[in-house]
């Protein structure tokens, strides 16, 4: 029985870094990875990427949330080995999805790294990180910070003028700039109603 | 600004002697610490206790899910010192009580420490369990063990003959006696038809 | 292969509650636990003992800095189950007592949970705790408080009179009352000239 | 009062990659940050680099064992803004110099965050390492893997010729090619006689 695991972390605090550098690991070492994204994040140009703003990149294999990922990765196990099964924007997948991911740690005992966002700019999970959060067997957190220097944990969205925005759909790509990560204390200033 | 806690654990994990262990240090200390539970836990025959199966209980309040948290911390404030804000059995907190929870360690500096359960017995999140995992600024697990000696992460039900149960209402006070914690892979055995 | 566990933390952080409480939760699973510690811990009245501050006790085999934990321990698995080996008061283990219940977790597969002190009264590492901290395959706080409310995680002596020493032997048993759990700035107001 | 942190781990985790993403964050938010390393590291053809694996790179300041780092970041910090202090191959720091830097932490509230190796190939602790586990606010592992699939918390160096030596000076400069990650147990097996 392998594990599941959720490495969560605010915008741009490197999720996409780290999760290249511990696929490099399992290569290094001769062994076999498998990266996947939803396929709903196309905020870089190539679908078919994760990209590091410090300056890595690596093909991934994107996927619809129609996609029964127990099945897609056992059929992918059967041809090629796969030590190790790598989730990047883990926060878009289907609740159900997540549920799958886990049978293929347990029945097919290949460990699966996922990471993502825990919130929305609202402060809301997202449907992936909910299920992540709890069924993961192992979570951990990816910082980084406020601009005061405190442990960023929430996002803020912002609009083409670069002003905060506290209303509009959970997803909305259209690039990292579009976020701003802060400390809940800061967030909540820029929070009307929503919140107490 | 302070922080907000979910130590999160399955049933039986030892999560109230944890709780009462850390009240104790800040008493001894000659700090004040405020313990509160949801009333809804009544699995105790005194309502308002924190009670340990190792042998050790403290006085704690009970609220309503209309309680509003910050209000109620925020006057008790005003006549006691209050270093350290305690709760017990946090999954059944509402989502709007997790938030004013967050707003007394934002505003109040007071550090908020909350233990609880993170899913039901079909592997559901609890609604202030989910809330907690959204902004806690700190999450840490406290592990127990499958009769198998894996870690558990779930809670099996089980009805008055000890049978497993997959169906019924998320909460059903009855003891702690009616769950067994188990690893995912042998809570999955008595999963007919839920999940995949 | 099993793990080798170091739990560490300040003087009264709770550590042999929170031992005593994990080893419950394997007996109440019917499984067995060993529970173990150094001989040269005599504060408590009886030396056969792991006691906790917060009320609780269970009944422990001592060993002396020349017993091979290896031997001792690999003796007692032939005719008694062992789920689990805990050690209260590890920092007084030797260098090689630690090596020898690494050699435990790995050749006989089963885990074994340490809990003790990082640093002695002058911010030395003790004998025991730098193996463990060397080697062990989880390491954890157990986390406590400065009486300004920050975390502490130095500890300081004093004498009859309840005030400051800087010198001495580092292992001087006498009850926990002639130690004060303190963060490391407060703590270094009471060093003269050790540290920079 | 800031905090001194240790991100550990063993040859080849990444400790570098991740200890420029951090960098990075800093930057991106219009803050400054220090980058040391001791100079004893030459195993970059460029002495004044951190370099990693993975395809990133940055200038340092290299210092010395004599260096004293609270006088030496202290006359920095007066004339430039020094939002974080990150140190890489911290396990080659001296004892003393570690204390400067919870000096740093404590008296400037700067954080210093440092990465580096726990044991040497022989399982013994660096003397830098040693005083950081002692001391540090945080510990946290970054994790790599043995060829067997499991956690690598040991390294193993080996010669020109690509065999396993047990005997030689703990330091020992000449590329990460000539260490490999092991658990463990498959470190033990190439150990004669030093562990029981």
């Amino acid at each position: 029985m392998a594990k599941l695991y959720f490495h969560f972390g605010a915008m741009n605090a490197g999720k996409s870094t780290i999760l290249l550098q511990a696929a490099h690991n399992y290569t290094e070492r001769g062994m076999s990875v498998l990266l996947l994204k939803p396929a709903i994040d196309n905020r870089d140009s190539d679908d078919g990427e994760i990209v590091s703003r410090i300056g890595i990149k690596q093909k991934a294999i994107t996927f619809e949330p129609e996609e029964n990922l127990e099945q897609y990765i056992g059929n992918h196990a059967q041809q090629h080995d796969i030590n190790c099964v790598f989730v990047d924007e883990a926060q878009f997948m289907t609740h159900d999805q997540v549920w799958q991911l886990a049978a293929i740690a347990d029945r097919l005992s290949v460990p699966v790294i996922c990471y993502g966002l825990r919130t929305d700019f609202k402060g809301q999970l997202f449907e992936g990180s909910a299920a992540l959060l709890g069924i993961a067997d192992n979570i951990r957190e990816i910082k980084t910070l406020c601009w005061c220097g405190r442990k960023a944990t929430m996002n803020l969205r912002t609009n083409e003028a670069g002003l905060p925005v506290t209303d509009g759909a959970q997803i909305e790509i259209g690039g990292n700039d579009r976020y701003i990560s802060l400390c809940r204390q800061h967030w909540r200033k820029y929070q009307v109603s929503r919140t107490t």
